[in-house]
């Protein structure tokens, strides 16, 4: 069995997920540890295209089950072109959103619940979940602003503030229902202590872990 | 609670779908019935929008969940801004393809099996089934001769032929197994005598059910 690990960042709009996957894999390039790293919704050309359809705006609503559907066939997709592949090959696995988010953003934040994404869940990646997840988390009012200081909004960026308290929550609520998968980051803080705490999560669960692996 | 009703048209590749279809609105017009008309994938500007990656050719290949999950995407956003609404206002829908077809191409052409089709049919539309299926049905080799006349073959259509038949076999065992919903139209004859057929099935289907319906 490969002993790949599956590592995904999560956080709401602003927290700094992107600055803080890239210092990630500055991690990982030191430690010599071979990964991928991709991105949802997306990951593949296909992927991308419905990445596109979701994050345009239209004078269409789009309704909660299709915007749903089209996550997990965008995450389908991705699993079985890029993850699994991967994975079964050894090679890591760096993930930006994943189901967690379709859980904070849709079963949360549009109030859809979480009844009908378990199902989906089950049915795209039921014995496939992270190893790892790393919530970037701030209060909304901080991470939206720096949001809108990096320019245009797209259609999920331009929820109200309730819409992205409830998606906090849903990541929190997530995080305390099976604490062994997630480390929650304090993203309000300023950058270098942010990374001094990505480094310290990394170090104890990827470092430590794939360490132990090895001599076991 | 309205009369209205849900017609479905299926079939294979080349079958005279849009042909029959045309006819069969001809004689609703003739009998003054209100009606949209709309299709599958499709009938949205967004559904349209995932009907174009489900069709075009690419590189990558599309794995059978994605394209499955995309079929439901649509669906779903065409069952809430066109299918639901027109018969809540009482407005008959004649919709060419829907479910019936995801079964026939993932289920039986795709190998899929009908078991997580059942599981998204029942998370998008539980409630909601057509009244009335007519499906088109003739041998693969004459439907996909008159399909290639047409020109250009889409991803579909480029399936072979034991594909078709798997479809074929698909949609004739859903018929079989819900007899009061579907009706099944020889479609190898000439147009003439299909049309005969339709015509047939409009009368006994529509006509006489709306008029038992008006007199109750």
């Amino acid at each position: 069995m490969s002993d790949a690990l599956f590592i995904t960042f999560e956080g709401g709009e602003g927290v700094g997920k992107t600055t803080n996957i890239e210092y990630f894999k500055e991690l990982m390039v030191q430690s010599g540890l071979d990964f991928v790293s991709t991105r949802e919704p997306g990951g593949t050309p296909l992927a991308e295209e419905i990445r596109s359809l979701l994050l345009s705006t239209r004078d269409e609503a789009v309704c909660s089950n299709a915007e749903l559907l089209l996550m997990f066939a965008a995450r389908s997709q991705h699993l079985a072109t890029v993850i699994e592949p991967a994975l079964k090959q050894g090679v890591h696995v760096i993930c930006d959103r994943f189901t967690d988010a379709t859980y904070a953003y849709q079963g949360y934040g549009r109030k859809l619940g979480t009844e009908r994404i378990a199902v989906l869940e089950g049915l795209v990646h039921g014995d496939r979940q992270p190893d790892l997840t790393i919530i970037l988390d701030a209060p909304v009012e901080v991470g939206m602003g720096r949001a809108r200081n990096r320019g245009e909004l797209d259609r999920f960026e331009r929820e109200d503030l309730e819409f992205f308290e409830r998606v906090r929550k849903g990541y929190l609520a997530r995080a305390k229902a099976a604490p062994d998968r997630y480390e929650i980051v304090d993203a309000s803080l300023e950058l270098d202590e942010v990374k001094q705490q990505v480094a310290e999560i990394f170090e104890r669960r990827v470092v430590e872990r794939l360490g132990a692996q090895h001599d076991g």
